[in-house]
């Protein structure tokens, strides 16, 4: 990475749950930066020359590797830690899947799936994807967090109040995110690197890439905040808004329902118009297309809006 | 308006309930266009010289007229209707209250607030709010719809496969609109115009405006759509996105609570770094913060996050 930070952590430096008694592997003061070396989620179960039998061998006990933990000099209960997002070094691969079982549609999609993805390594060029379309790209952190106070081993899968697998694709360089420390030291992981993804990350799994993440960490002390919060420096879809958006709605009193609603109906329309498959069409969305909550207060019915981006075929 | 419409239906030519024995007040062919003078959604129990008691004195019996219904010649069930947001042209005044027992805060806020926005009427700039702030403007139609298969007396508050209240901040100037059709002729009627608001419109109303809206009617015959959907004519923040967000996330088992946090958890931000009570945070977010779904899928823990827009304090 052209960035010089203060300190490495390697691929191999990883853990697979959060966990407050696993030793950290680095002390950090703050105002230090770390290049992290994250795996994708997989571990390197699936790589460029995977095939779809691959996802069904998948071993979920060892998906979602963070690296980490690092302990963070002055860290206590109550403070937030300040982490600052510099830059990514992107590997130019990265898979999407259908795993059975998880996603939003799982119940329509019971087949597993995988589209690997070869993109130009700054990312500042769109990725085609083979079945139709091009993707715009842009590369954030899936996973970050801090390790929970309570103790045992908690999975990696759920993001919690001490942040973990968010999964929020604005977590990308610039920004500056706050976790509420809950431990001495803070205990701070990062994984699960996503070279894009749209709000929702509906059909489970991203553009699962591997790559560098070059992080800064700072101390508020005692902010006492309830769950992660974060700042961007600029806009966060002009990668993908120029052509403006294709738009399917779910309307009705349970919110999960309408946003299964308005995807399924995205689904079908992209597969009427541009002749996808439906599993090719619900990977798409999952890595470019966003949910939002149109409106939340027009008892007893709720619209969720599914927007996809008409750039991805134009 | 400037723009030339073939009909013209005046804001008295209301109704405030769907059903569908409502004789229709006007016969369109498709490919017409009609010019709409609504009202704004307290029918003019609110005005510019309003003040905070008459919240409390609302008759709800009378709140969001809407303006039809116009007969669509040639519309059967199955087909869609193709609606045309053509302009807007607003009148300048708008409000913006916490209805005591309504929006997505209603056992933080008991009580009444009401807000009186004055702006340019070419709703180009941003408002002014008198707490602090400036808001970017976008038009638009709160409530749009079609009348409903089932007979009889709706209320028009909630929003349905029809269409109706769907309070989605991007059916605005320039986007195509198709709605389900249930009954003969389709039976459309509009109202409940907003100067802006941001998508969830948390507190439960927008910047209510009245304005004339001008809209063209087209036909999909057997397009046999299960919910509205849209197409926006290019980007849909850029309004507002140019100096970034700060974003709170709320994360749990629970779609509805997560949105609860993250907005109760931006207010609390809002009023900190700004100086604004509960309160007036609450309506400000309403009018141009932004409730998306992070992730959906990382089970059994959902992220909503609520999105504010920076340009409105810098």
């Amino acid at each position: 990475m052209n960035l010089k930070t203060n300190h490495t952590i390697h691929s191999h430096q990883c853990h697979t749950s959060w966990d407050n008694s696993i030793a950290p592997i680095l002390t950090v003061t703050p105002g230090e930066s770390v290049e992290f070396d994250v795996q994708e989620a997989s571990a390197g179960q699936l790589s460029s020359q995977s095939l779809v039998g691959d996802v069904a061998d998948l071993d979920f006990g060892r998906i979602n590797p963070v690296n980490g933990p690092i302990f963070i000099d002055g860290a206590k209960p109550g403070d937030a830690l300040k982490v600052s997002i510099l830059a990514f070094e992107p590997s130019g691969w990265g898979w999407t899947a259908n795993i059975p079982g998880f996603g939003l549609l799982a119940d329509q999609f019971p087949d597993p799936a995988l589209h690997i993805w070869s993109y130009e390594k700054s990312a500042s060029m769109p990725a085609a994807y083979g079945p139709g379309g091009r993707v715009p790209l842009k590369p954030f952190c899936g996973t970050i967090g801090v390790a929970p106070r309570e103790a045992g081993v908690h999975s990696v899968v759920p993001p919690r109040q001490v942040g973990g697998n968010m999964d929020i694709r604005d977590l990308a360089a610039g920004t500056e995110l706050f976790l509420p420390v809950e431990v001495e030291g803070a205990l701070f992981s990062v994984g699960d690197t996503h070279a894009a993804q749209g709000d929702g990350e509906i059909c489970g799994t991203a553009i699962e890439s591997p790559m560098s993440v070059a992080l800064r960490f700072e101390l508020v002390h005692d902010a006492n905040i309830p769950f992660p919060r974060f700042t961007t420096p600029g806009p966060v879809t002009r990668h993908l808004d120029a052509k403006g958006y294709d738009v399917t709605a779910g309307i009705g009193p349970d919110l999960m329902s309408a946003a299964h609603d308005a995807v399924s109906y995205m689904i079908d329309l992209l597969s009427a118009q541009h002749g996808l498959s439906a599993m090719d069409a619900y990977l798409l969305c999952s890595v470019c297309g966003d949910l939002k909550i149109s409106e939340i207060v027009d008892v007893p019915n709720w619209v969720v809006s599914f927007y996809f981006p008409r750039i991805v075929f134009e």
